[in-house]
């Protein structure tokens, strides 16, 4: 049975850009599972009706549908649970989804101001309206409002990282020796980044920077080789 | 063999105060482990300079001497395998280690400052000018400087709790259905601040304190029974 991600693209249909997109398209690379790729964009809300969902991912496998990045790693890991564990184990899985919490908010919440000019420079006119009306809206400011401030946000954005540079300090990923479905959940957010954005979120000496590397070259270098910009 | 552990104490050598110590209180009690508290200040130094630490905790297991809290916890799940484990796995060994470092910077590094004058006033004259002396020189500022701000510091410190708030929305704690050390870690940062402070670090209607109740409660309200301030 072959499984199928639908992914968010813009213009360029091969270059997926959503974090939690690839939150999953890492879990499934470390599940060793192949999928298709469906591209989707923001306007083709009618595409995911079926699925009840109104947002990627979407999973489907066979006759299942499953919708939500989180709820699709948990339904990875049990349906293939003879394949390597995304959390190793009952305590990973629980504590997995605070790590989630926090990617969700200092990484994708910290990143998007950062990006938010470039996402829509790689969007077709239909999307670019929908997303600055929705996203304007979110803010209360034009996309170029938000954008203005980043070179100084970027401080507070990286600063914001302390908890996981500390954790890299004492070991390699934040699943330990190996990584897992926690580095994916914060590793996705850079991904999203790296897709349409050429702006640097990390400095080069930063032991975050070195452990993206680590992650960009996982799976023979699947991210790396997905599109985007050189970071 | 009997356990002992090194707690801070004030004044008052039966209520124990430091976040690092509660983590490991709880951590005991978790694993159904008694342990003899040996009452520590701020300017005993001399009492841990055999087990070669300068702080607490620390737990003497026979002739093992275990310094600093994250270590202390390893080594309680190693050497009593066969409690409740503290972790849940392999995966939840490598996760609570960021979980570990957020609880450091967002929970103690955010609690400190709302509650700093209200320990010097738990303290003895000598740990009094010790304190004074090596946290102003930390803040650059007097400690009344640094508790002056906190009725508008605590807004920012409600706010860095959203990634436990929203773990919270969908599981009852960090470690899942029950606790495990991802949140002895967090609420040794409460505890400390109870057993201090008088001031309100959560609105009522938080879901962190409902969670914060329900481990004031655990085994059979230990925490809730060690002295401190009603929350």
């Amino acid at each position: 049975m072959t499984l199928k991600l639908f992914e968010l693209v813009g213009l360029d249909g091969a270059r997926p850009f959503s974090p939690y997109c690839w939150r999953i398209r890492m879990a499934l690379a470390h599940k060793g599972l192949d999928a298709v790729s469906i591209p989707w964009r923001f306007t083709e809300k009618a595409a995911l009706a079926p699925y009840k969902s109104e947002k990627v991912p979407v999973l489907l496998d066979g006759d299942q549908a499953i919708a939500d990045s989180w709820a699709i790693a948990l339904y990875l890991e049990d349906a293939y649970r003879d394949r390597p564990s995304l959390f190793g184990g009952e305590g990973g899985r629980a504590m997995a989804r605070m790590l989630n919490a926090w990617g969700d908010l200092a990484i994708v919440g910290g990143i998007f101001p950062l990006i938010i000019a470039d996402i829509v420079s790689q969007l077709g006119p239909e999307d670019q309206a929908y997303f600055r009306k929705t996203r304007e809206a979110r803010f209360g400011k034009t996309v170029e409002e938000v954008a203005a401030g980043r070179d100084s946000a970027v401080i507070g954005f990286r600063k914001s990282l302390d908890p996981l540079r500390l954790t890299l300090k004492a070991q390699s990923f934040i699943g330990g020796e190996q990584p897992n479905y926690a580095d994916y959940i914060v590793f996705g957010g850079f991904q999203w980044a790296r897709a349409v954005s050429s702006f640097a979120l990390l400095e080069a000496d930063d032991p975050v920077y070195a452990w993206r590397d680590k992650l960009l070259d996982a799976f023979g270098g699947m991210a790396r080789n997905s599109g985007g910009y050189p970071v």
